[in-house]
């Protein structure tokens, strides 16, 4: 049988890679294993950004070398997600995944962790943040269940896609040619695509109708969205990566993934819903008996669209120094580390589509108790 | 006797004078009665924060108005707290404390809210941050003591300082003057001058030596702090105000203060700790049938200066686009308002000898159980 | 005879009023005679800059303490236009405007610089950006010719607008009533205000046609530009205040204004035709000899929409750390005061219609040579 | 004989090799000849920049590659000079300097440009911004003379110095050795590796007395200073990196270089001599005829330590948002961009003992008319 082994490594920089290095050449990982590496990076997670791109290389040029492979088929073969955004006291790190052969292990009684991983084609720029892309995110979602041997959407419990925004070229170049986008402001082409991205996973999970889905739904119907999408844009790519995290009959190992959803960036009891739902115990705060039995938390993060909280008007939509997805990731960063007791943490930002307004999915990797 | 009243007001801006406006039309609150305001403003709470002194200059307007006295007699006469930076889920307020004569109102058996405010003298360029400031402080906070009929300080549960700062032009005066200033960085003196003022507390309190205090250790030995001051700088003030709240057996009313420290920034176990001190029922958040008697959370934010939290790096001190105390601010407020179900909370930045490195006292004042 | 006056005082804060303050102490200036404040404060520029709101609440409670009247009557009197932002060298100043009676005064050949001034009424959130802002601009500034005593559109130089913008809570509230607004971005709105509010100066000069303008012009329409308007939008007035510079046989005085156009950010030979045609001396710089002669420089600022400059890629549309309307301010301000000699001068940003795209009106107030 | 070669190229992005790649592709460029790599990339140009590391890393995995030698040794042979900050118009590219050998070509009447390069040994935490960090560039400048062909300090024109800064991590460890770091604050030792770095180039170029020089004197007597060094500091290297820019009867070629001193932000007036001395007419800008002869302009930026410019207050040491460097680098990037018609230059911030306080020195690299 396979089974999923996922290592949580700190990063002092993007181009750290130290901690993957060490699991590579200690044979803890075998570099043919890995499907997928999701880190958060510290810049500032919006348009101009380069942190990221910086360690999707430096992730990439060091598969290369170990796998013997040329770079670029590392990018086709591997999900890189870089999310980028360290606020408050979030710690930059990368959580690695891999689908290990494991003939000897038996199956469990219960499911265990099983990752799938699939990619679209690139985009267009007129067709980020629109039905093409909700559509291409749909296919690929299924394709990386089938991919991770989960036929049960219930049994999906985070799918994070990596998507691209529009830089102000891109934006130049589609406009002379005569198209249109859905946007011309860079930052704003971040929300439409994660926007997009997040309802191709509700469509491809069936949370929601695609076929009566239209364009102007994306990012103005707040009540469509997934309970389980995480999407993150970045400058370095043009298609979408999207990677399937859920339970399974059909693998074995000893982690398992649950989830919840916060209905807003204060509902720490959604994360300790979500912590139990990944067989963890939690008064008040997690155990500290079970703290090593964490191995990540992964999480979406937005401002309010009514601008404001539990009826306390917010300033974040109004700050013009401070993008306001940058408040809400230190904030829902703060209060999950408040209580699994670890500030470092996957909480990525931007959840338009991804749970309700101002709240967003949270999901636990955990080992199972044997 | 007498008995303290306290009123949490939200404000859609820094010149919002709705809340205390109508607290004085509809008579709920006497002008005269009124001792000290502690607002959150939505600046940048560093050097160039002029929301801070438009909202204290409208609250003096204000009060003149309705006092028939001079807006220089009302800075004289009210300590106007503005704190500035509402990151994160922070909800722009004002906290108006009065004291006011309750003739009729028998004394409890518990010991109630009081209230004590005292100034020290302006201060010259080259004192901030060192120890003419520290002596200082240390006077004026027994003078609010007295004022305010506590006698011990362990009956002393936060003590709000308002600091001066260094600005470029004060700072060139007096080098040009031939004096020497603490530091040369506009935005780093604010930090000297909270440093120096709240060892002025911890000395004034009887929780450090204060013989034994050099200029050396501000800002250096950490191990030198109060566990009940908080301290925030302005660029509106020259002088300090210190505003002490305590329980006291001379006053009457239904109010009562309790605090905690948080040992760093979350440490959401320290919430619960100030909350159940103040007499409020907790169970992982506060209880839903006790939200009604919570009537502010105080609490000091800060980096901490080792740059890692439980140990996981945190990039806040090498980020130079924010400025660490607002990342701070973000988190403290919160893991606060996760605790608390509501995040319109006064939590102030810049924690320097406020508490442990890294943390800071928080403390709750609520209405007592009758 | 009527003539202008026009006093630029430097500003140590957005709350130093000591400039004016000295102008009328010495009688200099007449409260009475004041039309119009131009002030550059050191906010952002952007939506939470609360220091445009700071200073116009101190200019007014001045003014109303000196002309016996009260606040609302002071705004209702004098157009008072903070605009926020001074990037780079720009260095925080107030350009005070009045009209004053000079019976004695003879009429001069030549024409002189005469001010006007007119508002608008309040606008409902759902009309700014859009036509109904245009057309009572329009109206707006032929009611600020007429009062200065202009009668050909070729006498105006410089036309300055302060608009409003949409906060969160104002488009909130038209949304929740059925309404649709131009943009729910308030940064964006800033804009679209702006926009429409340089095309209602075009409109009342006749540079355009304003029957054939259509609300999807606006913003994306370049070509439709007034080569004398500065709009600036701030948080702290609903109406449009407009003030209008030109010359006029009517009255007389020592000064004149003449104007340019910046074709880019970095067009110095425009600043060096506008000093031209104010009758200054140009070599390189501004001659040294006629430096005492400049009275200040009006110029709008913004970024290049097509994300380059002379063929060279600009980053500042794609920089999601400092708005784009902050990097233009500092490099026009740059420019300029390269060309004049010295940084105090008023260079608003976002130049949406207002000269073409990525330059801007310059104007210039000098002392004729008597 | 040897000869420069110089080309400047844009850059999309850190990432963006294609304009290096052309050259070589083309062979236009041999890489064996390329010693040095100066440009300018776009992130915040203060301490978490990663953009700067980057594109030095891609420039060496480019030149591992067509070299056939690891990265490392690339790193060894080639300085990577990759300034951070593109505030205002300042356009991203990179400055390719290459020395070629050239048999054929014969010797000119007059000197020609030549570039020497050379590195100091790493430093330890607590040697940077210190005397012996001043020692060890002294030296480097003097080693990167020789290799250039230079004897005469008259005919250096352009001393870039690529220099570290003090991470938290770093000032943590040394902090724990007992040791003690020139300041805590890691922005703030950006600024003192760049004024040691300075003074430095200073002694080795013997305008300044550096056996007199205490370690007080850095960052405080700002009467010394180099009038041709450019110091960058950086987070992705330890030691000095030293690039001598000047000219020499030995080499051939058609370029040269000259240069003035900007006494402070806005002297166009220098930026107009300094073109002079490279050969070039201006007459108020540059003369359109001479445009093509333009090879690229290097200049310093630094906020006045004054806090005023020409008596004007200036705000950027007071904003807490923007570090005043970025404030800087966009003026001076403006200024001279008015005057050459181009905004593609190589501005860096920073000028602490490079060219007088609040001014930097400024070079023109120009084809020489034949």
């Amino acid at each position: 049988m396979r089974r999923a082994a996922v290592f949580r490594v700190p990063m002092a920089g993007p181009d750290d890679m130290s901690g993957l290095t060490a699991l590579l050449d200690t044979a803890t990982l075998d570099a043919q294993d890995i499907v997928a590496i999701l880190a958060k990076t510290e810049g500032n997670g919006c348009v101009n950004d380069y942190a990221r791109g910086f360690a999707a290389t430096m992730f990439a040029y060091l598969l290369a070398e170990r796998l013997g492979i040329s770079k670029a088929d590392v990018e086709r073969r591997v999900a890189l997600v870089m999310s980028g955004g360290t606020e408050g006291v979030m710690s930059p790190h990368a959580t690695v995944f891999a689908m290990q052969d494991s003939p000897a292990q038996p199956a469990t009684p219960e499911k265990r962790l099983t990752i799938g991983v699939a990619f679209t084609r690139d985009f267009l720029p007129e067709e980020i943040g629109r039905l093409p892309m909700v559509e291409a995110t749909a296919l690929a979602t299924q394709a990386a269940m089938r991919q991770a041997g989960i036929a049960n959407p219930s049994d999906v419990h985070f799918v994070q896609v990596k998507c691209p925004l529009l830089r102000s070229d891109r934006i130049e170049s589609a406009v002379g040619a005569g198209k249109t986008v859905v946007t011309s402001d860079t930052y704003e082409s971040m929300g439409y695509s994660r926007g997009a991205s997040a309802l191709g996973v509700a469509a491809g999970l069936s949370e929601i109708d695609a076929s009566r889905l239209r364009d102007q739904d994306i990012l103005h119907d707040w009540s469509l969205y997934s309970s389980v999408a995480s999407a993150s844009a970045g400058v370095e790519l043009l298609n979408n990566e999207v990677v399937v995290m859920g339970n399974s009959s059909d693998v074995a190992g000893d982690l398992c993934v649950g989830h919840s959803v916060m209905r807003d960036a204060i509902d720490a009891e959604a994360v300790r819903e979500a912590l139990r739902a990944a067989g963890l115990s939690v008064h008040g705060g997690l155990d500290p008996a079970d703290a090593d039995r964490l191995v990540n938390v992964l999480a979406k993060a937005e401002p309010d669209p009514s601008g404001s909280l539990r009826g306390r008007r917010s300033t974040m939509l109004d700050d013009s120094d401070i993008n306001s997805t940058r408040h809400a990731r230190a904030v829902v960063n703060a209060v999950i580390a408040s209580v699994v007791g670890d500030p470092m943490l996957y909480v990525s930002g931007g959840a338009e589509h991804q749970g309700p307004p101002g709240g967003g999915p949270v999901a636990v990797i955990a080992r199972a108790r044997i």
